[in-house]
């Protein structure tokens, strides 16, 4: 049977050039997607070489990317690429959505649009982040809710469980509570509450509390905290990657020998900078929705997009949405 | 006149040496310090070149860096290196204590005695970062107070102003919040409240909201907010960096022509991995004391003694605390 991705081609930096060359690539690597494209189809055509499986739906008008108010953006503007694209997840026209535009007006969208899973009281933001060691880590929640009550994260960290078993191929994922300290008892009232929920989770695989000293090279696979501080890691994990590149390029280039052992490592320079760009930092996933959206880092290229529809194409095919669901209901009952 | 500094030669990764040979670096460096070392004077001795202006006072017990009630660890510890110098500062034998023990208990004893300057209801740790052009930033709090309200904070930014101007040399520095988005309005109520009263703060130039995408090239000479999350942005700029030297050394050593270009490149890469080791992390001064005290970090090496032993001899001499009083009395008065 076929999956079948809604893309919203007018988000991000690059639109829609790159989401159309990421569709194209996208239908070329695997056999079982569908792709509908939604946004301007007079731009979209500028850069879509014609192919059975990709499909373009006309939109009208786009979210703004600064929108202070998202849900009005999105009540204000149903026909625009991202709100199109949402609403036919719900219809069940498609199976899945791949945006890059706005974060929180995509939250809202999701919420209104494809609506919330009964069992989950609060959606999180889930990007998969690269390590040291090549491995992934799911970082979560990255801005969905700046503040929370402990047992919605360990609602969160049971997504992200099913999640990382399911696409990530990890058995028995561990969860990591981001902390300022690695002993029981660090840190704020939320942390030590959440920290004593997983604790006596039988159905998590808790680690303990993780410092970010070791965010690239985390001992579990999951580390969670409320949505301003996993926001606030992802940043400065960003912010630190851009610094530390701008200062290899000043040190690099300094002496004539120097300039020399620079010219050599090109390559190699190369694909170390690839590894910590946006674009090696996965789609992030909208936990806690009835329907699969995937936001993809707004400053996206082909191969972005290309791995965000992919993505979503295995959270379908794995039925994610479904498992997390039997999981919750068993919590529920217990 | 003699500034009198006090140093903790036991704490930290690499005590007693590197705080011995770091004190006669530092006495070698600058004319009008003298230096007293607290510690195990067999152990100190092994390492001190005798100098006319390092004096070794014997203590007795160290605090485990590990120390879960620091409180406790300091009061029932009063003979300890840290107890000593710090309440050397007390009696005004000395004027300024540097230490790389336990930041728990440096706080928590210097709490206890030192004591608080009146005007500031909370202390706050204050590291001075690097920045990817070669500059510095003050982060704070960046673990004394885990949560903490906004009046607090501006006062805490007073602090950091003084000091930039008067040791980092920066006219009118800028104070940039913290936060998940540039504009006005995000965040958690916690730091709407801060940017409100920041922004009608006359006596602080501030810039706005600073989102840690620009950690490492940042807009503005001092970033704040809470405890909890600028300790997290610490330790994510710190793990960030550990992890991407492994990923650099991973992808500079592929292929012959790369291992060449590796080779040419050493003293440059060695130069490139300096800029964010712990030593360049100046020693971070506990803001709201009555006395000065810098925590160096633990796994800092003489140079980083020498350099935090500098500092303490440059707020001493250009008078910071007193100055910061001065403001926060107007402020009172206003």
């Amino acid at each position: 049977m076929m999956i079948k991705i809604a893309v919203d081609a007018m988000g991000g930096d690059h639109a829609p050039k790159e989401q159309v060359l990421g569709a194209l690539k996208a239908v070329k690597a695997i056999e079982d997607i569908e792709i509908t494209l939604f946004g301007d189809a007079a731009q979209i055509s500028e850069h879509l070489t014609p192919h059975d499986r990709i499909h373009v739906t006309q939109s009208e008008g786009t979210i703004d990317m600064g929108e202070k108010d998202p849900i009005r953006a999105i009540r204000s503007n149903r026909k625009s690429s991202m709100a199109m694209a949402l609403s036919s997840v719900r219809s069940e026209e498609n199976d899945a959505v791949v945006s890059s535009g706005a974060t929180q007006a995509l939250i809202a969208g999701a919420h209104i649009l494809v609506g919330r899973m009964k069992q989950m009281k609060r959606t999180a933001i889930a990007p998969v982040m690269p390590t040291a060691q090549g491995k992934e880590f799911i970082l979560l929640d990255s801005g969905a809710n700046l503040e929370i009550k402990p047992e919605f994260m360990v609602q969160q960290a049971h997504f992200a469980s099913v999640y990382a078993k399911e696409i990530l191929g990890i058995d028995q994922p561990k969860v990591g509570l981001i902390n300022i300290g690695t002993e029981e008892g660090k840190g704020r009232p939320l942390d030590n509450e959440a920290y004593e929920m997983f604790k006596n989770n039988e159905h998590i695989n808790f680690y303990g509390n993780v410092e970010p000293k070791a965010v690239l090279d985390p001992p579990a696979e999951i580390l969670i905290s409320d949505g301003f501080t996993a926001n606030i890691v992802m940043k400065t994990i960003e912010g630190t990657a851009k610094g530390m590149g701008t200062m290899l390029k000043q040190e690099m280039s300094q002496g004539l020998i120097g300039k020399l052992g620079l010219l050599l490592s090109v390559k190699n320079l190369k694909r170390f900078k690839n590894r910590m760009s946006p674009e090696s930092i996965g789609g992030a996933m909208i936990y806690g929705l009835k329907g699969v959206v995937i936001k993809a880092q707004g400053s996206s290229q082909s191969d972005g997009f290309k791995q965000a529809i992919i993505q979503a194409s295995n959270v379908v095919r794995q039925n994610v949405i479904d498992k997390v669901g039997t999981v919750l209901d068993k919590e529920e009952e217990a």
